[in-house]
This record gives C-alpha cells, structure tokens and sequence, in this order.
C-alpha cells in the first residue's frame, strides 16, 4: 500500500493557505498532499473538518515540584491526554532547576516524571534558580548541544527569583550558547511592597492579588527585561503579557530594532480582574501572574495577535485544585499571597481562540495556526519536524469541527484540575480527531490509544537567536 | 500517466513554510506535493533551486495611453515576456479611463492591445478619472460583477487627478460595490505650487524633480487619502510608499483601527534623491513619483515590509524609453515637468527583493514569497487558484536558483525600454525557469514557447473589504 | 501727584509670578510697581483681589457681513461692552474682505463699524477669501506696514473657503511679509459630502451638524494645513482645536521641528456633542464649527492647555441670536445646514477657565494670565504695551474675585445675543473691575463710563514668524 | 532716603515678562519696579544690560564626603565664590548621609562645613543612603518640617545605590511628608555587568567609561524610576538627563498623567561622549555620569528645554581636580571604574545657556531665566522669595553683558578645581554683577565683599508635591 493513513476531503490550513486536498501518511509522518490519494489501509474521512496541525503548547507547568503545602494538579499523564483532547500534539513544560541544584539533576528527576507517561510529544524548557559559573559555564553549553534549547528566567516569585545582575549573566550566556530566553517580567520588590502594604491594610481576599501587581509592575519589569536584552544582545520571549502597556514596550522595543518577542494567553482574552473578586474565595480560581486585566487591556491584547505582536499564543496551563491541597490551603484564607498562583487551560486553548478570534473575525484561519502551532515550532527549534501540515513533517493533525458549539464544562475536560477558569463560556469550533504522528490519540469523544504514544523531543536551537525573523 | 510533469528535488516555498518535495502537475494545476512522486511525462530536476510560486506583479503600466508625444515603452508582448523572465506569472497593468471616455470603451480598447499578446496571465485594474454618477452608479457595479474589482485613484497629474469630493464619491462608491480601491497618494495643488516656484528660479533639471515633490506633499496626500477611507468606511491601498513619514501614516491608521494597507517598490529600496542628479540629463533615468528618497527612507522601507506594514511589494513598472519619443522629448529639455514619470522594473523586481532582503537577512524567504505573490492574490481576488504552491492551485511556478550571482545589465534584459535604472547593481540569486499553468514560459535563458499562453483573469472581490484581514 | 491712580493691596499675577505689590499708573501707563506706593488721586482697593492683565480675546467675531437672512447679533457697542463685563480690554476681530472686494475696502467698511463704538481697545485681523495677485503682491504688504499684521483662512465655508493652491499661495505671501497666518481647519469636500449623505437620509436635526464635521475633517484640515506650513515654511496658528487627534497632529508638527502654534476654546471644555441633541431645535443654541466633541475630547483639550499646545484660549465668539433672525431662520428647520454656525462667548470666556481650569486645580494662575492674555499679545504683536502687568505696559487691568461664585445667566450679561449657552453654569471666580489705559471702564454691576474709550490698535508682526518662540 | 539701591536703566526679565523699568531695593528686598526711580544712596547704572533674577543652581556638589583617595575639589567659600561670579545668588549642594549615619549627624557636621563661608545663599537637599525605618519614620518627617525638603536617592554607585524596594520606602515616605525626590537614575547592575566586562578585554581608559553606561541603562533606571513614583504615587525629578531615550520616558509618563519632572545640564548640551576619547589620560577630565553621549541626543536635550519636558537647567558641578588626588589617583590609571565621576560647571552654566541657547535662538529670554532661577525655586520651595524680579522677593539680581564675548578659560574661573571641561568655548553673554539681597558679590572683575553674605535657606515644601503644576 501507498499510504498508511489517507485524510479525506478537508480543508487544510496552514499559517499561509487553505485549500482542500488529501493527506497521505507514511510511517508517521506526511507523505503526500494531493487530490484524491488512494490506496491507505485506513482512510479518514474530514469531509467538512479543517485539517490542521496539532497544536503545540509552548507554555504548560505539569507535574512541577513546588511548594511543599501545594501539589500540582497535573501529572504526565493527566496533563497530555487533556493536552490531546485540546488538540494539542507536543505540549513544553518547564523542568525547574530548584536552588542548589544542577540542571542535570533537575533534568533527570523530571524525565523520570515524563517516562513513560506522555500521549502526545514533549519537550522541556529549562527553568533557571541558581545560575552559579558551573551551571552558566559548564552544564547550560553542553545541554543546549543535547537539544536543551530554551530557558525561562524569573523577575519575581521567592523561589525562583534572580536579581539583576543574575538575569543578565545568564542573557550573556544564552548570547554564547545561542539558547533562547523566556521571561516572566513582573517585579519582585513592587509586589512584596504593595502585597506588604495591603495586607498591612487588611485586604487579604483574593481580589487583592490583582492591586498587589498593577499594570505598572508588569510594565516595568518588561522594560528591564527587554533593557538588558538589549545591552547583552539577545533576542528574548515575553511570556504571558497581559496588558496594553507591557505590550507597547515590546513594539517600541521592536521599532527600536531589537528582536523582542511576545506571548500571550486565553486568560488575558476572556477573563477580567472582576473574576477574582466572587464571593467566598471562588476569587481564587482565576489566581494567575499578570492576573487578568480589564476589557481595555483584553483588546489590547487583540490587537497584539492581530499586528504579530505576539506571535505565540499558549495556555500557562499550571492547575492546582480549588480545593484539597489546591488554591485553599489553610494558609490560603489568610492572604492572596498564599493563593498558589496558576489556572488550567491546555485542553481548552484552542476552542477559546478559533472562537473568540476565528469566528469572531478578530484573526484568519492561517493566523490560528501560526499562534498555536507553526510559531511556536519555529520559535523553539521544533520546525519543520513539526507546527505545519507539509510534506516530511511529522503527522501532527487535528481535525476541526468549526461549527461545533459547545459549552466549557468541568465535567467535559480531562485535565487533573477539579475546575475550569472558563466554566460556562461557549464556544463555536472543536477539535474532533487528534493525531500524533499518524495515529489516532483521540476521537474527539475517547482516547482511542490507552497506550502512552509521546516521545521526547530533543530541540535546534531556536533561528531567532540568528537574527531578525518574522513569525 | 498520473501526472503531466512533476518537479523533483526542489525546496518548496510558501509564505510560511520550506520543504523539500516534489510536485505533480496535472492539466496546468498542482495536482501533489509528496515524497518521491513519479508518473509523468515530464520531469524537471529542481535540485539545489527553490520551487516558489510565480511572482505576482499587481502594480505595472504597460501600453497605456498618455500624452501624444511620449509612447510608454511596452506592450504586452514585450512586457509579459519580460515579466516571465523576471520570474512572474500574472501580471496586473491598469485600464485607464480617459476623460469623457465610458469604463467599458477603456476596457474594451484596452482587452484589444492585450489580447493574444500575453506570456503571463493578466488581471487589469480600473483607473478612475472621470467618476460620473453613471459610471459610479451604473458602470462599476456592473463591473465589479464581472471581475474588475480593483480600481485606483489619482491625487496628482493633470489629465487623471481627482478632486476631494470625486475621491469621496469613488470610495463610497467603493464600498457600496465592493471594489478595492488603491490611490496614488501626492497632492496636485502642492507639486505644481512647488514646480512654479522652482522653474520661477530656474531649477529645472530633472535633479529638481524631486525637490517638487518633497515628502511632506506624499505624507499629505497619504493622510488625506486615510482620512477620505476613514469617512467612507473603506479600506485601500497606499501604492508605491517612498518614505518613512508616509509609512508612519498608515500604520498610525491602523492603530486606530483602519483598514489601510501599503505596497512598496524597487526604486524606494535601492535608488535615492542623488541618483537624479546625473549629468546630460542622466538623471532623467531615475524620474519616478514619488521619487526615490533618501537611505533613511530606505531603511524605513525595509521596516515597512519587516513589520507587515507594507503587504505587497510591485514594481510600478512604468517604462518610458531613455531617447526617441522617450524621457529625452524636445520637452523635457524644458524642464523636469515635462520628464515622463515613470521607470521599468518589471524584470528585476524579484531579484532585487531577494538579494537585498533574502540574502542580507532582511527578511525571510517566507516573507519573500508572501511579499511577491501570495499578498497580492489574497489583495485583489486571485487566492488561492493563483500565489501559493498548493494543491488545485494552478501551477504558476518559478524555479529559483538562490545561488547564482549576476549583474544586472540591460543587455540582458528583455523589457522594451532602451535602459535599466538599475545598471550595474550586482545580485545574488534569480530565476531560472517560469512556468504559467503547468507550460515552461522560458528556462532562464530563451523564451521555451514562442506562442503567448496567458490569459486574462476576472477576478473575486477582495476579501479585504470584508474586514480585517492579516497579509 | 506721584500717579493719577493707585491700585493697593492686591496680588499681582503675570504669566510667571504671583505676588502682593501695589500698581501706580500714570498716563494710562503703569509706572510703578511697589510695596506701599502713595501719592494719587485716586486710590482703589484691591485686598483680596487678583490683579490681573485684562483679558485679550484675540478670536472674535462682530459685525461681521454674512449670509443676508442672518444679522450677527453683536455691534461693536454691544460687543465691546460685553467683553469689558467679562474682564478683557482687548478683542481682535476678522475684517473679512467678501470676494472680489479688496482689502482695503473691506477695512474701510469695518473701521466705519468700530469707529466711535469701541469701549475696549481692537485690532483686527484679515480674512482673506479673495487672494488674487493684487491682494497678495500689493494690498497686503503694505496693510502689513500699516499694522495689520495677522490674517486667516478657510478650509471651509461656501462664502470663504479657499482652494489649496490658494493657501499655499497666501501662506507664501505670508512669508514674504511677515504676516502672521491663522487658519480654520476643516475640510470642505468632506464636509459637504457627509452633509448631503445626511439630509439624503432626513438627518436634518441640528445634531447631524456634528456627524456632519466628525474629527477625521478636522485632523485631515489640520494635517493638510500644517503639511502647507510646512513646505511654504511658515508659522500657523490652527485656531479652535476642539479634539485630541487635531491636536496630536499640532504636536507631532513641532516634534518635526514646526513653529506651528494651537487654540481652543472654551466650548471645547464644557460642551459636548450631546448638547446639540435638544428638543425642539435648543440644539441650534450649540451649533459652532468644529462642533464640541466628546468628554474625552474636552479631557485632551485640558492637556493641550496644560502641556503648552494650545498656547491662546480664545471664544471664538460669533453671536446668532437664537430667534428672530439668528439660527431660527425660516431655513434652519430645513436642515442644520442652515443654521448659523456660532456661538456667543466673550463675556463668559475667563470665569469659565479660571473655574473649571484653576479652581479645580487643572491650570496654574500663571498659566491662566498667560492663556488669556500674555500669548495674545505675544503671538499677535502688541506685546509688551498690552498682555502683562509690567512697568511701561498699557494699564489694561482686571480686578477678579477668586471667590465669588456665580451662576452663569443670560439676564445678567451685556451681550447682543439672546442666550448664553452656558446658561446654568455654576462658576467661582468673576472678573469686579475692567480698567482700561488707567480709566475704569466697568466695576463689575455698572458701566462706569458710557463714552466709549476704546482705541484701534497697528500691531507689529508677530514675534513668531522670526522662529522658534516659547509661548 | 526711598531706597538703598537702585538699578537704574536696564532691561528687566522674568520668566514671562521683558521691559524697561529701574528697580529699588530697599532692606535686602525688592522694593519697587518703576520708572524714573529715585532717590536712593547708591545707583546703579544698568544701561544695555539684561536684570535678571540671580541664577539658582540646584544640583551642586560641595565639600561632599567620599572615598578617601580623592578630595573634592571645592569647600564653601571657593564654590559659592565661583558661583556668584557666574551670575548665581543660590546654590544647593547635597548632605549626604553615610550608611550607619543618621540625618541629623551627617546635616550636623555639613551645616559646619558651610558655616561663615557661604558668599551666596544655599540650602541642602539630603542624599539618603540608609533609609532604615527610623530614618524615615522619625528623622525625615521632623527634617521636612524644619525646611529640609527635598531628598535624592542614588540607583548606581556602590556607596550610595538603594535596593529597589528601598527606593519604594522612600518614596512611600517622601508621599507621607511632602518632600520632593530626585532620582539618580542609572542602573548599578547593569553598569557593574559592562564594566567587569569591559575590564575583562581590556578596555579600561577613561573612554569606557561611556560604553559601560550606555543610554540603555540610563533609559532603564529611568523608567524604573518612573514607574516606583507611579506605583507609591509622588512626583520626581529625574535629575541630569542625557539623552532621548531617557527624555522620552519622562515624556511618555506625562502622557500618562503623571507628575515627571527632569533636568538637564550644560554637559549634555555642548560636550560628546568623544571628548573622553583624549590621550594621555585627558579624557578624564570629561567623566561623569552620565556621560555625555551623541550630537543627537544633544539635539534631544535642546528638544527637551524648548518644550518644557526639562524644567531645570542645573549644573551638577562635582569638581574633582585632573592632578593631585584627583582624577588621576593612582588607581585611575588601572581602569575608568576609578577615575571620579563628576565634572565641574558652576561658574559657567548660565553663559554657556545664555549663548548657545538664547544667542543662537534655541530658547528665549524668559525660558532662560525659567530654567536658571524661576523654576528652580518653584520646584523647591524658595518661591517668591527667591528666583524672580519681583516686589517683595529678596534682591538676588544678576546684571549680565548680552554682548560680551569671551572665550572660557581655566585661569579667569575661581571654582577650586584645576581645570574646566569647557577650555576654549566660546560663548556671548557674561555675568557683570551678581547682588545678594542688594548686596553686591561681585562686579564681574573682583569679589566686591571678602566677607562671606550667604545664609542658609529653610524650604516650603515643593508646590510640585500638591498636584500638576506648570514649570
């Protein structure tokens, strides 16, 4: 036989065209795009389905060590098969390296969480704590050549924040091993200085979390960030931006010609700063950093898609339970401070962006694909194995149901998380079928394979870090 | 036979992705793109070329009727063979309604100097000067119907200009029928204040062309144009942007939420102010408007087509020979005003574009196809049968050698005009075979078929006067 | 006797300095400023009391000719009295030269109007609606030589409006003689085309007299003539800027390095567009050009005042009484169009300032004098005899209140007009003496002197059209 | 007798006003403005001279203590000696409190460093490098009280640099009592990256000293600043600004509404980042910080004055000798890091305005006396007493030459460091009198009084800490 798998009579849509054809797949990956293809021993029919590629998710906390009175909502298993049913097929976590520790200590703790476990691909991003002369000299240039190509810095958080002069030794080392830097730009000090001040005011619900980092903490901690990519020559990505203002830093950053790039998220596109004030701490349950903003700021990030301001769009998936061991610890009542900051969204990323964007006429069909699948593969080193539907790219696919109307319902979703931020929203456009490297994870309605099928994925460098590209 | 010719071993190009496979090609569309294709009568061994589809050129003047005492130096067997060699598959002159003269007199004169002369398909834009309400209110809906759905206003030249109030009424005019329109943006009153002044001092050098038309005059009639589309509710297209300050027009506009788009040209990336300045009337040679800038423009160019700005990028071919009824009348020995405007650039533009942008990393090879081809489809109504590699696109090919360093040379040329403004400039990369529907037009070096294959394109309304859409 | 008058006690402001000083005038002069100055006949006490320039409304309308259904409610008596009851000493009106007229019969005729009437000192500027060769290669430079020394134009209005070679030829002339251009800056075509896309609709309510000018006519006015300034290298001043995006375009002109200068009004702090939207034609009371915007624009207005913008706040006073011959003509109840487009404003113009700008902490004192009074005489060539509180300077004084509050009522002003449409306005502050050259002309209840005392004032050219000047 | 002095015969000017008017002083004060002042035992003879409010100079540094190698090259009696030849009557010079100092200990021993040798008036702002919470609970709210009211923070320099959320602290507290904060805005960390790095290739003459403190880290503090002042909502100053960058942060936060102030100084008007380019160790005599940069940002900063985003002018005079002690210690020689960052200036900033920017027409008179005096001593609480010709403020008055011609030079300055920066410009424009509360200083020739006649000034608190202000 030509083919192992034959897809028929969709509409494939990759970031530039969409067109109807078939697709013919060999040996996992696609083979052939053409009109009628014969001679598969399964033939799909996606007569009436867009034909995309899988999703990628460049941003997910899954199965994360933490806090000791916290735990993580999500292992491998729950968080891929949710992943899948999202119509997501490689899904980047972040493997922590926590102080004191060596990346390849952290590395090989959170292989051992993956193995074994994953449904759809994986990769990870590191996440940098302790970024002592060995880690920067010695271990980050070695697992960047084993396909470690992208680390996180933090400007906040207790354990996990680095001081200035931390952030732009270890830019300078990104510089010189060409890894590709992602930055969680909100300001230590302004946060314990307000969260101390309010607290000293009695203000503790969770509402307050959204007062304790205004818009301007987020503004301008993205302005040193970008100030230091700047002096040590890099180009970096600013992770879940969430308002007008931090985005307008990253375009004059860009007219000023610097290779600076931005992300956003669901969260900063249908939730509000209101959310977090319901009543008997179900405030909580929209507990995030940047918090959600106001509809101003929700346009904003809008036009943020729309311009190429941002070119990924990814979920910030970091569940934690509303209740038992979750956002309501003991601790949890006596201050937002203690509220663990993250929201679950990888399964329903996708709905919430062909929906509100796609159909809503904010964003075409090729711009749903290049912010959910192609740029992120572009940006992470992934492409062209994988982000595109084209001949030699892995068989990544989601078929799409893009007149599905649904409601996002707890009840419906397969994460680990014991709620959804987006509870009632109604959505037009669905995921049916999702493929991994030519075989069916999931039919819409079952993971059809029990079998973890999820490889790991040793990443290229990032070509951003090459010089100035369009995504 | 399964298919027709198949190209072998190429790396397929399109406005998002790079790949390398073949394609099959079946009666004159892309019938496959896959590994390891065979069956077909012909093959073309495309190994170490890049396969891209055939440049669009939606912006060239080509036997257009003007003053009596200077001939435009191409007609479309001249100008479509040129186009071929340059790389391009269709090709988009405009049909310019003389005053007094009915849209379907133009036409129909026009269909005539076409017809049976064409090497590359051909799609024509209407040019509005005499804007009657019956040909607002009877002729152009008619029109639009039938396929001419792209028309283009004048703000300057005697015999084409528009008053405001005709402007506002071809762009209600516009929106009531669908028609997309494109304007020329410098203002009459200000060019010819200017002209007088500097002939009152005796500057009337074809150098003084430029100072007639400062940017200030193109930025005026920029904003004026996006204010009058403001008003009507329409979006257009700014041709032929020179300069960093008009630019800064359009995309003030778009924040603002308009529906402005912007093209570019050769002449604004590579030639400047000075070059008019040749002695013996040399200088006549580089007579355009806008005229070529200064290299801080140029920059801003670059800019413009980085960023999305500007969507496509034409080459306002525009041809008038150096002497003998030419730029050199008795006339323009007169004085600047009477140098036709105009220069050729129809057969360089794609190597321009690559060289200086592909090759000096300014932009992507994505970008490039996008900028060349597949923007000017999605712009005027021709995606996706035309501007992408795809399957059921016709298979308007170009095979590219991005290796091959030439020095452009009007020796070499095959355009009708008598000199190239680009003489000398030494480029990196170029076509070495077009193909029109699945037919070698030429190889690289000699015209493969003598007979004219191309046709003429109706088109579909412009999805961009349905909303925002990204280009 | 040492002086003829001595104004004790009070708190001197200029448009820098605040301080508690005695004035000694002498001649109509002030010839001394001091710390207990005696010695005169008359002594007036002024504790408590601001002690201020009197105001300069150098944007006034009286007795101007126009349409012959509508008589302008203001004489030179009825006007001038007015202005003295609201604390100016100096109004500048337009002597508007009717086409095929020329200057010097249009100023004989206005000079008839004024004489003997005046009870502030006037001067006037030039409307040019007729600017042949004659006008502008002969008329004008000698009127410049004579003291005429300011002159505007129209970018709209059938009875004025110029062509755009006709302002660029104006503002050349301009050059050559050191005229001082203001201009109105809205855009004819686009005007008359929304209005008859209106009527065409039935919105023949005076509220479609907004939609009928929204902001895109008047930014696109701004921007063309600003674009003029620019390539005729003149200073402008675009009067009765009543929005934030004509004011970015003024702002962006002098980033560029333009000497181009801005007013506005008070309708444009006070009133919106809403105020047009009365039952039974009230709205007309509101119809003025531009008309007033929204809150947001009333918000940028104050910013523009605040950072230096607008550096004149005029009344653009242009009186129609509301019945009888005003805006209620036959015509108006046709269609806005028809209404008399002006408003009345030069005896309420400095309480509402000094009320919604000083009092509410928006503007300093300093910067009230100096946008009342100090600017006018600096921009248009009378300073330092008239603007300030300066040894040598005219006695040209008000006595305000900055504690008495008032309602704004039509039965208690002085104007010619029929209605205030201010009417209702609470306000704290209110000018208790007008004196001109030394002579009292008002107390604040009476008019003190009934014979006219008013002079006609040549003004030098303005300082602005040598370069860059801070007002 | 009326008076003790009068100046009779000049031209007098304010920061609005310019006129002719004779001034009488009487017990230190001014008395009267007046024409044909007489009778008073001395006379002054002012003909063809400008009278102007004594310079205020409120970014001094004198006798300040530092690292022991290197002495600063001015006490009180040689700084206020140069001062008042320079044509200033008040100076402010810093207290610096040394960490593990209290305020009251390091006020203590500086108020015995100025005691009996001031020749001009002076007053203290703080330099707060330990704000513990006794600092800024106790101390500064009583300091404030007695006229200490202002207070500046260093973000750069080892023994002065505050933590970020120190910043934050003190500016909470400065909100709770009313004092005004300046800001040193350079990043330390980002200065300390690029000098190690620097000094690791080498590169360690007085020249790096400009790349290890690029624009970036100056614009980066200062939008740090910024964004601190929005966050605990105080106005700032953001002192000795250097560039456009920077300039455009205050800019944009004005935009914002807030309440931004900056400063710039004569370094960055007419010196370049070049001038450390020197052999032989020259380039020392240019170091400070921040340096001096580009011809454009130049521009920029002339940009900045004109329209008011600069409303002082100060000198930041901070000598430090070329030889002996000074510049080039012996460690000097080992790297930029220890060459002293400061340059003199106090004796020579208002020439060096008063030709370069109101000679060459980049600024007017009345902006010249705003940004040297006027604005001074609004923004720190000496208004009107001090920084205006007016009745009742002290008689601080400069008479100045606007012809004078000189070239500065070294040997006629009579400040106490051994060189200028300045050597060799030419400038029109000098100081002839400088008058202390109707004393004169100076002649312009010889120090007119050998007994010192300064006094310290106790401040109000800022008007600027009270809401929007103009400056």
């Amino acid at each position: 036989m030509t083919f192992d798998t034959i897809i028929k009579g969709g509409t494939i849509v990759t970031a530039a065209d969409a067109f109807m054809a078939d697709i013919g797949i060999r040996n996992g990956r696609i083979a052939a795009i053409g009109e009628a293809l014969e001679g598969a021993g399964t033939v799909i029919d996606a007569t009436g389905r867009l034909v995309m590629p899988g999703g990628i998710d460049s941003h997910v906390h899954i199965a994360q060590p933490g806090a000791p009175e916290v735990v993580m909502a999500e292992d491998f298993t729950s968080g891929t098969i949710a992943a899948a049913f999202g119509g997501n097929t490689t899904v980047m976590p972040f493997c922590l390296q926590q102080r004191g520790q060596s990346l390849r200590e952290a590395l090989k703790a959170y292989h051992a969480e993956a193995e074994g476990r994953c449904h759809v691909d994986v990769s990870f991003h590191l996440i940098l704590t302790d970024p002592t002369p060995g880690v920067l000299g010695q271990e980050l240039p070695a697992l960047v050549e084993e396909g470690y190509t992208s680390l996180k810095v933090f400007m906040t958080y207790d354990d996990m924040v680095l001081k200035d002069r931390e952030l732009l030794e270890v830019m300078a080392a990104a510089r010189r091993t060409g890894a590709f830097v992602m930055v969680h730009a909100e300001g230590y000090d302004t946060i314990r200085f307000l969260a101390d001040a309010l607290e000293a005011e009695g203000k503790t619900a969770p509402y307050y979390h959204g007062p304790s980092r205004p818009v301007a903490v987020e503004r301008e901690a993205t302005h040193r960030a970008i100030s230091f990519a700047e002096i040590t020559d890099v180009p970096i990505m600013i992770v879940h931006v969430s308002n007008r203002q931090a985005m307008e830093e990253i375009e004059r950053a860009r007219r000023r010609g610097l290779n600076i790039y931005g992300e956003t998220c669901p969260q900063y596109l249908v939730l509000t700063e209101e959310d977090m004030d319901g009543a008997a701490m179900e405030g909580a349950k929209f507990v995030c950093s940047p918090p959600p903003r106001t509809t101003e700021d929700q346009a904003a990030c809008w036009e943020g898609l729309q311009h190429g301001i941002f070119s990924v769009f990814s979920s910030d998936h970091c569940p934690y339970r509303f209740a038992e061991d979750g956002k309501l610890t003991a601790k949890a009542h006596d201050g937002f401070r203690w509220v663990p900051n993250g929201i679950p969204g990888i399964e329903t990323r996708l709905p919430i962006l062909f929906s509100e964007g796609v159909k809503k006429g904010r964003i075409s069909l090729n711009q749903f694909v290049a912010l959910t699948a192609t740029n992120h593969a572009k940006t992470y080193g992934l492409y062209p194995k994988k982000g595109t539907i084209a001949v030699g790219a892995d068989a990544d696919i989601v078929l799409w149901d893009p007149e599905m109307t649904r409601t996002i319902d707890q009840a419906d979703l397969h994460h680990g998380c014991d709620y959804t931020p987006y509870q009632g929203l109604e959505v037009t456009g669905w995921p049916v079928m999702t493929m991994l490297r030519g075989r069916v994870v999931t039919d819409g309605e079952t993971l059809v394979n029990e079998a973890p099928g999820g490889e790991y994925l040793a990443r290229e460098r990032s070509p951003l870090v090459e010089g100035r590209q369009a995504l």
